[in-house]
Parts: C-alpha cells; sequence; structure tokens
C-alpha cells in the first residue's frame, strides 16, 4: 500500500464522460490498497470562459478580484469529480485549496505556497477516503483567495506530495510518457523509462511541453518522485527522479523550439560595460534571452546576437536601437531560425558528443549558425524550415 | 450617512450590462455617503446549469458535494461585480459566505443561520469599501461550505442587515414594490407605500411571490426595516415594517392562488380522532393544507373539505381512499378552484371587512366555496375561471 498523488488537468475533466473516465482510473488506483489524493484542474475551458466574462466587464479588475473569479473552476471541478466518485461507490471528499492547507503569500494571480497544513486532509485520508483536492489555489494570510499561476495545477499536485511524504506523484497528460523525440514528427521516437529532475528541467525549458518547470524544481527540491503518463491510453509513463536508472544512454531527448528570434547588433563600440547595457535593458523589459554569441568585429568593434521568444523580438529591436544606433551599430532581428538541442546528463561523461551532432546535421545538408551548450544540453541554432528534418536526422544518430 | 444592505437576485446579474447596471445603483447610494454591503446571487441560469452538470454524472450526489458545486455560482457573481465597481472608480472588496462570517448548521442544502461573525466585514467597512458578499451560503462546524436552500440569498441579506444593525435592507426584484394587487392584471392596483411584517408574510403565503417567507419571519424577529424596490427602475419601493405609517387603509392587498386543488371526503364516521388521522396522516406525508371546513353530514358522519397544493392533490387523494373508504366515505378531488383573499391589519378593527368582500363577489356574479378567515385575512375559494374577476370586483370595492 503506498500513498499516491495524481493530477488531472482541465481537458481530462471537460466533459461528463471524462470525468467519469478519470473517477474510474483513480478507484482503480484506491481499489488496489492505495491512499489516493486527486489534484485536478478547471474543467475544459471554464478558466477562459471566466476570464472572458471578466474582459467584458473590466479588463483591468484587480488581480484580487480575479483569483476570487477563477478559483470557481477548480471548485466545480472538484465537486463534479467527487460526485463520480461518489457514483462508483467509493469513499470521496473534494477540498478546496484552503481547506487542504494551501497557504500562499500575497502575489494574487501567481502566489507562491508559503506551507502546505494538511492537516484536515491527513484526517481524511485517515478514514480510507479518497481527497480530491482544488489545484491552482490557495489562501493567503488576510485569508483571500489567491492563484498560483501558469501550471499551478502541477505545482499544487507536487507540493502536495513533498508535504504528505507521499510515494510518487502521477501527473496524468495528453502523451504517454517523455519521448526522446517529439512521437508525432519522429516515427522511431522511443518513451523513455526515467529521467532525471535535471534532464526533464532541460527538455521543458527547450521546448518539450509535458511539464510545468516549477513543479519539477519543486519535485527536485524535496525529491518527489514524478510519474509523466497517459490519462487516456493505460500503460507506464516516464518516471522523474534523482537516480535515474542506468541506461547507458548518452542522451535523453531531441527538441526543437521554432518560436525563437535571432537578435544581432553589427557595430557596437569595444568598451567595458556595452554588454551589461545591453543585456541589463533587456532584462528590465522582463525580455529572457538564451543563446549569446559575442565576437570581435572590425576596427575596434564587436558584435553580440543572441536569441529570445519570437513575441519580444520586435520590442528588443527598437529597445537596442535607441540604446546603440547613435554609435554606429546595426541591429537587425531575424524570425527564420529555430534552436534545435539533444539534453541528457550522459554527455557530462562522454566526449563526441556534440560533434556526433554537428556530424549529423552536415550530413542532412543542414547550416548551423550558433552553437550553445551547457553541461547536459547542446542546441544549435539552424534554419526554421530545416527543423523537423534536423532533429529527424539527430535523432537517427543517437537511437538509430 | 446610513448603513444600507442591498441584495440583488441572478437576473438582476444575469450579463455583463446588467451587472454594470447594478454596480451603477450601488456607486450611487455609497457616493450619497453611505456605507454600502451587497448580498447578490449567482448569475441567471448558472446554479440551474452547475445542477445539470451534476446530473449528467451522478444525479444522486451527495449534498455535501452538491453545495460544494453550487457556491462556485454566487463566487462567481461577487467577484464580477466587484470588477464592475473597481471599473466606476469606488473601493470594493468581495466575501464568501464564510468570509462575511456566516456560519450555519451542518445541513447541506437546507442549512440555517447560527451566528454571523461580521468582524471582516466590518473592517472592510471601516476602510470605507463597498462589501460584496455571496448570498446563498455558509460554513459549518467542519470547515465545509453549506448553502441555505430556496429564497437564501434574501435570508442571507436579511440576516446580515441584523448583524451589522442596517438601517435599511433593500431587496432588488422584478418589480417595483408590493402592490394592492398583481398589477399586470388589475389596472388600478396601488403600490402600497409600507406594510407590516404580518401582512407581507400573508401576502407571500397567499401567492404574491416578492420576498421569500423565512427573511421576512427573520426581519420580523430582528425588526430590520427592509425595501422591496426594482433593480430597473429608479422609484421608491415598499417598505416593510412593524409600525407601518398609518395610511387609513383596511387592507393592504388582494391576491389570488390559482395552483391549489379542493379535496373533499364525505360520509366519515363522526367519531373522536378521525380528523387527527387525516391531517395527521397529510403532514407525515409533508402535505401542507390550507383552507379546512367541517361540516357534520347525514346519520351520525361528518364531511371534511379543505384545500392543498395542485401538485399534491392525487397522492392526498389516493392517501384518504386508503384511510376511509372502508368506512363508506367517498373522497373527491377538484382542480378547477382558486383561492382569493384579502389581506390587512386595519381590518382587526374594523367590522364588515368581510362582507363587504362578499358583496363585491355577489355583484360580480361569483359563487363563493369555502370561507376562511384569520385576524388579519379573509380567503374564499371560488370557480378558478373566475378568479381575475374576482380579483377586480374585490380590488375596486376596496380601493375604488
Amino acid at each position: 500500500m503506498a500513498l499516491i498523488v495524481q493530477k488531472f488537468g482541465g481537458s481530462s475533466v471537460a466533459n461528463a464522460t471524462r470525468v467519469m473516465h478519470v473517477a474510474q482510473t483513480i478507484t482503480d488506483t484506491y481499489k488496489a490498497g492505495n491512499d489516493v489524493v486527486v489534484v485536478v484542474s478547471a474543467q475544459g475551458d471554464t478558466t477562459d470562459d471566466l476570464i472572458e466574462k471578466a474582459n467584458e466587464i473590466n479588463p483591468k479588475g484587480s488581480k484580487r478580484e480575479m483569483d476570487m473569479l477563477l478559483t470557481a473552476g477548480e471548485q466545480i471541478s472538484i465537486a463534479l469529480l467527487a460526485m463520480a466518485i461518489e457514483k462508483i461507490g467509493c469513499p470521496v471528499v473534494s477540498l478546496l485549496g484552503w481547506q487542504a492547507g494551501f497557504h500562499t503569500d500575497r502575489a494574487y494571480g501567481a502566489a507562491r505556497i508559503e506551507s502546505i497544513k494538511p492537516e484536515r486532509l491527513q484526517s481524511e485520508l485517515d478514514k480510507r477516503k479518497i481527497v480530491i483536492v482544488a489545484g491552482f489555489q490557495g489562501i493567503n494570510k488576510a485569508d483571500d483567495l489567491t492563484t498560483l499561476g501558469r501550471g499551478g495545477s502541477d505545482t499544487s499536485a507536487v507540493a502536495l506530495a513533498a508535504a504528505l511524504h507521499a510515494d510518487l506523484c502521477q501527473i496524468y497528460t495528453d502523451v504517454t510518457g517523455v519521448y526522446t523525440a517529439d512521437p508525432r514528427k519522429v516515427s522511431n521516437a522511443k518513451k523513455l523509462t526515467d529521467i532525471t529532475y535535471d534532464e526533464m528541467l532541460e527538455l521543458a525549458t527547450l521546448g518539450a511541453q509535458v511539464l510545468n518547470n516549477r513543479s519539477v524544481e519543486m519535485a527536485k527540491k524535496y525529491n518527489v518522485e514524478i510519474e509523466v503518463l497517459s490519462s487516456m491510453v493505460k500503460e507506464p509513463g516516464t518516471i522523474v527522479r534523482e537516480v535515474a536508472k542506468m541506461e547507458k544512454m548518452l542522451i535523453r531527448g531531441v527538441t526543437k523550439d521554432t518560436d525563437i528570434a535571432r537578435i544581432s547588433v553589427v557595430g557596437m563600440k569595444d568598451v567595458p560595460g556595452n554588454a551589461f547595457k545591453l543585456f541589463s535593458s533587456l532584462a528590465a523589459k522582463n525580455i529572457n534571452i538564451d543563446v549569446i554569441l559575442q565576437s570581435v568585429g572590425r576596427d575596434g568593434t564587436k558584435d553580440i546576437s543572441f536569441t529570445c521568444a519570437r513575441a519580444n523580438a520586435e520590442q528588443a529591436q527598437e529597445l537596442l536601437e535607441d540604446l546603440f544606433s547613435d554609435e554606429g551599430a546595426v541591429v537587425s532581428s531575424d524570425t527564420t531560425v529555430a534552436k534545435v538541442s539533444i539534453v541528457g546528463a550522459g554527455m557530462q561523461s562522454h566526449s563526441g558528443t556534440a560533434s556526433k551532432m554537428f556530424g549529423a546535421l552536415y550530413e542532412a545538408g543542414i547550416n548551423i549558425g550558433m552553437i550553445s551548450t551547457s553541461e547536459i544540453t547542446v542546441s544549435v541554432l539552424i534554419p526554421k524550415e530545416d527543423a523537423d528534418k534536423a532533429v529527424a536526422a539527430v535523432h537517427r544518430a543517437f537511437f538509430g
């Protein structure tokens, strides 16, 4: 017998049929002798519908009232899911974020969990009840409702698993696990049995939309074992944990991100502080930058290129033109690029991983723009039109 | 400056336009220098939609989870209304039932308010904020959400007015006040300036659908002054209070109820206990009876007739046939009847009120079946087809 936290997203409970299906998954786990705590999001489009209602009335409503509004969404889904479990005939109780003991700071719309006081929840478990908890929400010191912001329900589930010392935190998604590449694009993509937190973080950052980063960071911090699995297909998923089983794999996955732009500033004065001026001004506007390349230009100048989200490209270009055009620098942006990355803790102890990747791209006839490496990743910038071909070529080189 | 509690029903906040209109009414009251507490119901069909969602999954879900589900409806409306008031630029905060201090018993679906602890609410008022409170809901000793049952938001408003010692509790409805007869049916119906609690209770019981009886009873108990007024038409409504202004009016209104049936048991044995047996068996099935007439029949028998809601007629007839047909009694039911009543505390000190009513009906050629009187009402049973004509005739006799 184990204590298992299960998390289901909004699409998993979008209608009555899906709610009943999820209830079946939960009660199967319960009937196998486990204690089960379930974290659930708002149904399907509920959150978007509520935001639209608010915008019709006041697009600039306070975040406090927005949180009051949005937390109603999970309240509806926990009650419906509890009723579905009652129908199957298992003992169940639904709890709102505050009833489950989620105490947060005061940052409405993006609150951080400060503590979880699970006494009530534990007492329900002690009665052998299935406990359904509203994800994404908590309560602050003023006794007001707060939401945890994007990906909040994943974070709720992992935090709860940590607080309850759960044996496993199952995150049910629309994919059957974490793959070596996007299985819709790469036909022989392989599902990973397990993966480390750091690898998962890199994969998420580099474009794999499986788990929210904040929840993986929290899982790493509290050593919560996560299983990523499908809410529709009944098969084992991918386990995320600190010490992954040795699989003799150099890398764990190949990902792409096509939603980026390359910004280049050519001909800046090569004086101290210019790079700082550039990146601090971007940071002040909350523009996150990724791959950076600096090279010496002609006649005592230097060139800096970097990538950022495509949505920020125009703003970044204007900002840098204001800063550097006086000294003769030319700023350009290019949104026809993509980033392809390999991720894997295995490459730390192996040389030649990067060159194997570059060789695969060369053989596929793909030109590499910029290169960036970390301990467990290698990323290259290539033409966007070649992205799928590049992922396939690199995947073939490593996974055959 | 006064402290005013305002209550708006679901249709008053059914869409963005109406929410903005209600926000304007509230802020006008606030800007006139008053402290304002607002109780609001769930938007339009929200509650019915949520019930339908639940029925799709489990028509026999527990009441505890049903209350968890339904209380989300008011949570949505308080947040939206608060945002509308923010748009107008007045300070505002929305509070759920439990945040406003509504403590109830454990009867999910039909909870009774045990106490109101308005410290949080009072502290928001002290900051000169408009406070929007979710009607219909509270919290029980287990820290679980409860609903107050039908008419709950009216009750929330009156209870809050009592707890805060408010100067006035305004109940906004789709009518402009309490009339001497239904203004859609009787062209010269007059709006009452004021009315006593007892008169209001009788009017409500006798078919006028303006105020929920439970809230009037509570208002009477705690001496809360209520104003019934329109959420759409800006004009003074009708004040409900203990000592009504002397208006030299014998009666306050004429009402009809066409949703009734007359049940007759003819030829019961005239032995002690038969009447008790009859009415206790109806009470055991939760069939409320109204006008009762008992007369001596032939040969040591007696006849009992009474009225009940039309929906209960069939069940009542079957029940009584089982009980009394053995002793030769005949049970019949008649659903072609209507009850017309006059209500007014003034008639206590005037003789001739009943005969004036009977005279008006006689002149209109309407036959009276049964008669029932209380201190402040006279009711007659007449053919249903004559109901509107009867109301008009009686109204003319008393109001010209």
